[in-house]
């Protein structure tokens, strides 16, 4: 990771679409689910139109992934959704879990 | 908002320790629950050793609250969650809601 890498920030401006999604995995399957999110984002999702950002992270129990992704619009999202390109990964995804994503607006931002 | 504003980035450096907390609420209890986040923060959590932010987010269906936080090290928020002060708050939370509490790496960052 260099300085002038990309990063996602949190603002309550709301300008942007948040997707949160939330993947309930048994621990042995939680690498797994990370390299096909990791995966489908890469060869598929990123070079899709309103795409701005993906970050997946994994809980430190080994029981959770969270997909914290910013959009251009609610309708990019919804596109996404609907390609079968990005279905075939994310039916994948589903297997290995239970996910729960919801979209989000940002109410308030508290800092140190 | 101004430009000087804090804001908080999605970094896969883990400097931070990064704690997401997901309430599954019912609708009716949506507002209420991110206002009683709200005066916990600013009244309680904000000023306690090792606090760096704390992003409250709304679901646009009305079932999900999620705070997304970062704190310097684990044992900071570990000693939060001890603060009775904080607990009062939190407890008020969880009569609210039922809340899914993990911490996380961040894995991988993509962008457009």
């Amino acid at each position: 990771m260099t300085s002038s890498r990309p990063i996602t920030y949190i603002s309550d401006k709301n300008v942007l679409t948040t997707l949160i999604n939330v993947f309930a995995v048994d621990p042995q399957n939680q690498e797994k689910l990370v390299k096909v999110l990791q995966e489908a984002t890469e060869s598929v999702i990123q070079s899709l139109p309103g795409f701005i950002s993906a970050n997946i992270h994994k809980s430190l129990d080994g029981t959770r992934v969270v997909n914290y992704a910013q959009w251009k619009r609610k309708e990019d999202l919804e596109a996404m959704l609907q390609n079968p390109h990005a279905r075939e990964h994310l039916d994948e995804c589903f297997k290995l879990s239970q996910p729960d994503p919801h979209l989000y607006e940002v109410v308030h931002i508290h800092h140190s």
